[in-house]
C-alpha cells in the first residue's frame, strides 16, 4: 500500500471512525483503525463490535484531488497513536507506505514515522444488510431527537432493553422512546420512506450509539438514511457509514402509561421553571434524593421548596400564565424534570397532573411531538 | 445582622474567597465563608489555614452605593451550597437576615432560602502581619512570574521545600525560582521597594498558593503590594488580602548548578521546537520514561528522534538559526522541555550544552529575565 493524501481531509476521517474504537476492547485488532486504499479511494474503518463506522474519502471529486494513489492495500495501525499522531503532523499531505511484515512509514514535511501495524486479514468484515426498511430524515432533525430522549434511557444493565433508545413507525410518523422506569421521554416526527406502508417496531437501539451518533450529525438539513434489520441499524452519509447493533429483548409497551385525562393543569414559563428546580436542587441534592415539593396556592402561583435537614430550606413562587383544576401538592425528582426542561424547545411548557400519586405529563405548549412523563415520590 | 447587597458584586466576591476553602478540611468551621457587616461595608473570609483570602465591598464608592446596611453582624455560612445558591439567586439583589441561633435568611427576587448558620466567634481570625518587609509588583507581571516558574516545583512530599517556589530579592531584583531537581525555572524581575535596601532570601512560597494567587490576579498594571515576614506571605489588592503560609526549610543554593560555559549552543524557533517534541513525545510517553533524543547534523541541522518498542519510531530534522561548537548527542525528558518551551515569550530560544551528561541551558534570545536547567538522561 501507498498513497499520498490531503492531511486535513484525513484527519477528520480519522477523527470520526476514531469514535468507534475502544481502548477497552478485548479484541486486540479492534484497538486499530483499519486503512484501505483502493483506486476509487481511501477507506478508513473503527469499530468496538457494537458500533462501526467506515469513512470514505474519494481519490477525487468535482472540485479537486484529494488522494493520489500509488499502490492499492491496507493495513491496520493503532488508533490510540494513529489519531495523536495524523493531528499533530506538520505538512499540509501525508504520505503513507506499508511495507514487509505491515512496518508502516508515514511521511509529512520533514518528519517520518515508523509505525508496527497489524494484518488487516485479521480484521472483521463489516455486515452487509439487507436494505428492505429504509428511511430517511435531516440530519438536524435526528440530532434534535437523539438530544430530546437519549438523556432517559437507563444506565443500570438489570433491564438491559431499557438502555436504548426504542423506535417505532406507522404511517410515515417516527416516534422514539426513552425510559427508566421512572420517566419517560418521547419525541415524534415525520419520516421520509419509499415504501408506504414501512412499519417499525421494537427497533431498540443502545443509547452509547445514540450518544456516538450524535457528535458526528451536523447542523444541517442534509438526509441521513437509516436503514433497519433484525440485528443492525445503519446511518448511511454521503461518505460515511454508521452502524450499530440493536438491543435484544421486548421494549416495554409505553402507550398505556400515558395518562389521558388530567385534574390539574398549567402552562408556565419553562425557563423560569427549570431556574427555580436548580435552586431547589441544590439542597435537596444533598438529601441524595432530589426531592422537590411543588405545591398550587390562589391565584395561579405555584410554590415549590425544597428542604436539607443539615444546610436548611428554599422556598419560592412562580406565576403560571393559567392554573386550572384541583388543588394539588406533589413531590418529584427535581432531576428528571431539570434534565426534560433543558433539552424542550419551548418558551412555554403545560404540565398535567392526576394526582399526587399518578404520574404526570410534561410538554412543550406549541406541538404535540413531544411528550415527558414522570413519577412521583411518595414523601410521607 | 441584616444588610442588602448588590447581587454581582457579592458573587464575584463570593467565588474569590471561595477559592481559599478546601472540603477536605478537618477544622469544621473552616468549610464556611464568613460574612461580616459593619458601617463601611461587607467583608467575607475564606481559609484553608494554608490560603487565608479576605474581601471586601465597601458600602458605596464614588459611583454607587453596593450595599445598605441594616444591622451590623456576622455569620459563617457553609461554603459548598453558599456559592452555588448566591450564582444562582434570580434577583439584582441580596437581602441576607441573622436570626437566633445563627439561623440565615436570604432574600432575592421570590425566592428565600432559610440556611443553618455557624457560629462566627469559632472562626479563626486572620494575622496581623508586620510590615517591614514589602515590594510592589504589577499585577499582570506577577501573574507572568508565576505561570513561568510554578509548574517546575515539586509534586513530591520527600523534601517539603521544593514544593513551593522560593524568592530573592536584592538592589530591587526579584529571582523566582522553582525546580523539581531534574529541572529548574527562574524568572527576574524589577520591584518596587520603599527601602533601597530591601533584601529578601529563602521565602518560600507553596506551589499551591501561587496557583490560586494567578486566578485572582488579573491583566493589568495595577500594583499589587507584597508583605513578606518569616512565616507568612500577603499579597495586597485594593479590595482583597490573600495570605498565604510560607515552607520551612532551607531552599537549595541554585546559583551554582547552573553551568557557565557551554560546549554546544544553538538558536531554534521556540515553536517548530515545542511541536517537533510533542510528536516526538507521542511515542516515548507510551515507554513511560518521556526520553527524546536529540543529535547535531551537518548544516545547522537538528535530529529529533523516539522509539516505543511497541509502537514504533519518529525522527525529525529542524533546521536552526545558529548551531555552533562540540557535536552532540543528548537524552533528555521531553516533557520538562515541553513545559517550559510554553511559557516561554519569545520566538527564537537558546540552548546551551555542556556535553551529553552535564545539565544544560534554554532561554528566550530577547531577554535575559528568564531561565531554565534540565538534567540529561543516560541511555546507554
Amino acid at each position: 500500500m501507498h498513497f499520498v493524501i490531503q492531511r486535513e481531509h484525513f484527519v477528520h476521517s480519522v477523527q470520526h471512525v476514531n469514535k468507534a474504537v475502544s481502548s477497552r476492547t478485548t479484541i486486540p485488532i479492534l484497538t486499530g483503525i483499519k486503512i484501505e486504499a483502493a483506486s476509487e479511494g481511501v477507506t478508513l474503518t473503527g469499530s468496538d463490535s457494537d458500533i462501526s463506522i467506515e469513512s470514505f474519502i474519494p481519490s477525487a471529486d468535482e472540485e479537486r484531488e484529494y488522494v493520489e494513489i500509488k499502490k492499492e492495500g491496507s493495513i491496520v495501525l493503532q488508533a490510540r497513536f494513529f489519531v495523536d499522531i495524523v493531528k499533530k503532523l506538520p505538512g499540509n499531505e501525508i504520505e503513507i507506505i506499508v511495507q514487509d511484515q505491515f512496518a508502516t512509514t508515514l511521511r509529512s514535511g520533514s518528519v517520518v514515522f515508523n509505525l508496527n501495524g497489524l494484518d488487516p486479514e485479521e480484521y472483521p468484515h463489516l455486515p452487509k444488510l439487507d436494505e428492505n426498511r429504509t428511511f430517511s430524515l435531516p440530519q438536524n432533525l435526528l440530532k434534535d431527537m437523539i438530544k430530546q430522549t437519549v438523556f432517559a434511557v437507563s444506565t443500570q444493565e438489570t433491564r438491559p432493553v431499557l438502555t436504548g433508545v426504542n423506535l417505532e413507525g406507522e404511517n410515515g410518523q417516527l416516534t422514539c422512546t426513552a425510559t427508566d422506569s421512572h420517566r419517560l421521554a418521547m419525541r415524534k416526527a415525520f419520516m421520509e420512506t419509499n415504501s408506504a406502508d414501512l412499519e417499525l417496531s421494537n427497533i431498540v437501539i443502545p443509547g452509547k450509539s445514540l450518544n456516538e451518533l450524535s457528535k458526528i450529525l451536523e447542523d444541517t438539513d442534509e438526509l441521513v438514511e437509516v436503514v433497519v434489520t433484525d440485528s443492525q441499524v445503519l446511518f448511511k452519509f454521503k461518505y460515511l457509514l454508521f452502524f450499530s447493533r440493536l438491543l435484544d429483548g421486548k421494549y416495554p409497551v409505553t402507550k398505556n402509561m400515558i395518562p389521558e385525562q388530567s385534574k390539574t393543569q398549567m402552562e408556565i414559563p419553562a425557563k423560569e421553571l427549570l431556574q427555580s428546580l436548580e435552586r431547589a436542587l441544590l439542597l435537596s441534592k444533598e438529601a441524595k434524593n432530589n426531592v422537590i415539593n411543588l405545591k398550587t396556592l390562589e391565584g395561579e402561583v405555584l410554590e415549590i421548596t425544597s428542604i436539607s435537614s443539615e444546610v436548611g430550606k428554599v422556598t419560592e413562587k412562580i406565576n403560571c400564565r393559567s392554573l386550572e383544576g384541583e388543588e394539588l401538592r406533589i413531590s418529584f425528582n427535581g432531576k428528571n424534570i431539570i434534565d426534560a426542561l433543558k433539552v424542550i424547545d419551548s418558551e412555554m411548557v403545560h404540565i398535567m397532573f392526576t394526582g399526587a400519586m399518578s404520574p404526570f405529563i410534561l410538554r412543550p405548549t406549541d406541538h404535540d411531538q413531544m411528550l415527558h412523563l414522570f413519577s412521583p415520590v411518595r414523601t410521607y
